[in-house]
């Protein structure tokens, strides 16, 4: 019997909070349910059998609209206090993959990532470049100021790090994997900067043989430590199972010197989501279950949907 | 007893030249000798007892500078008809690395993306912000027509794939290893277009742990085949020797529906150069061997040394 359709989806992974000045915990039921939208968004598109693609693209979308995470409005600042955003889509049918990096104004990175994807010609476009090719294809751009929220401003002037990176990875009916990932970067990095999230095999992998896979955290590691296809690489070759893949992946995050954690998921069973910072807003569903999120560390919570 | 110093560089993988009207066989001993150059300033670092870091970079600089290459000046141009360029160094002893992408006017990209990696906060730098690092750095730039040679411009006017990306992987006495690429990307490439030579584990890789690749090509299939960290996977988890996991790796490039070649080297043993393309530029040698180089299949001719 082929094994349920699942979505999975993360919010980011960094250090809890400092205090509640900050917003802090405060911010936590909004949170949960920005990823309670995140989740039943993607479910739907799974409902319908439709292609996990579609699902994790549906799921982002949502997380880029939603001022909480850093992708879409409210995207980290660089240190010129502009945003720039990096996004991939990974469909793990025919192990195509696309991305953008460094746009400016796209209201949503994850259809830019499909719209290179799509067109076959490259597999990451960045900056205005990029833009120009995400007009040529008819997408909805903002006002810079649309994405700017006075959160990152503060954040920014007071130079935290904000983590906040979202992403997607989904099993369908018919057992396809895929994964995106979208992201603002981090807080006050250099103009110009790319991290994991946009880059194959680093934040963002799917491949049906092996696993759909979306990362998290301090992206130089993550590209340090090829981190997405590590994951995928020891599934297929070491032969270990999905979890012990991903741990094992995310020790070489540490080892150069990041954290952070991911999703992901095989061809069989639950999607595994580790992460070696305090907290990952993360949530998942199997299609016609409850809904599960959680920040901490330790078990999901069951998200009632209204 | 330690492994020779070694070191292999390649100018690119691609189809032969159509006629001798394209300049053709009549270019060899021109690249020839551009080839021999190269590994010479390569060696020299290494018979000194120098890293093999400082070897890659070396030899990188000189085919940057040679307009037989497409890297640096004689780089392909965009459908716009500008240049932009792509390299990156990876470091096997602590597995740092760096790279720059869709960069104008810098005369010696690797250059840009070991200040990358030396700088340390990115790992991937891009466009505009990335020159403005560079700057910052006070690295040598060229005016834009210093790049274009009018080889380039005609190729860009007939829709010629030219190939040409430059590379260097080096083991030196100490047994560290190191690989360099850069490139000028693909002819009529779409401005922002980013390939997977800048990219960690898709066209570059050093592990002093696994290997040292550098990788050319249809850059989008390397890319899609997360090429290069492919290779060190297969060596480091499947156990194969590295030619077999270089070979196993193209054939993933090759089901991504691209071709090309790489060179690579582990701890022992010489450098391997396997490639699925008609030619591949390449060329390797131990300090104080003879130096070998060829463009077609099989065994490599001596250079002789004026």
């Amino acid at each position: 019997m082929q094994p349920p359709a699942v979505l999975a989806i993360h919010g980011g992974a960094g250090p809890a909070p400092p205090d509640e000045a900050h917003g802090g915990e405060a911010r936590w039921p909004g949170q949960a349910a920005g990823l309670g939208a995140a989740l039943r968004a993607g479910l739907a598109v799974l409902a319908d059998g439709g292609p996990a693609l579609e699902a994790v693209i549906a799921a982002v979308m949502v997380l880029e609209d939603d001022e909480h995470w850093n992708a879409g409005r409210g995207s980290a600042l660089t240190s010129a206090g502009t945003v720039e955003m990096d996004a991939a889509v990974a469909d793990g049918r025919d192990r195509r993959i696309g991305g953008v990096a460094c746009v400016t104004g796209v209201r949503h990175p994850v259809l830019a990532a499909q719209a290179v994807m799509d067109d076959g010609r490259h597999v990451l476009l960045s900056g205005p470049g990029a833009e120009a090719f995400v007009r040529e294809a008819a997408l909805a751009f903002e006002r810079p100021e649309w994405f700017i929220t006075d959160r990152r401003r503060r954040a920014l002037e007071n130079l935290l790090e904000t983590g906040g990176t979202v992403g997607a990875v989904a099993r369908d009916a018919a057992g396809h994997l895929a994964a995106a990932t979208s992201t603002g970067g981090r807080n006050g990095q250099l103009p110009g900067r790319i991290g994991d999230s946009p880059v194959p095999g680093a934040g963002t992998w799917a491949d049906d043989a092996g696993c759909a896979v979306s990362a998290t955290g301090i992206g130089e590691a993550f590209l340090r430590a090829a981190f997405a296809h590590e994951v995928d690489a020891r599934l297929r070759l070491e032969g270990v199972d999905l979890d012990t893949a991903c741990r094992e992946a995310l020790a070489a995050v540490t080892a150069a010197g990041g954290n952070g954690g991911c999703i992901a998921v095989s061809g069989g069973g639950p999607p595994v989501m580790p992460f070696t910072t305090e907290l990952m807003h993360r949530g998942w569903a199997e299609v016609d279950g409850p809904l599960w999120v959680a920040a901490r560390p330790g078990p999901l919570e069951r998200f009632e949907t209204e």
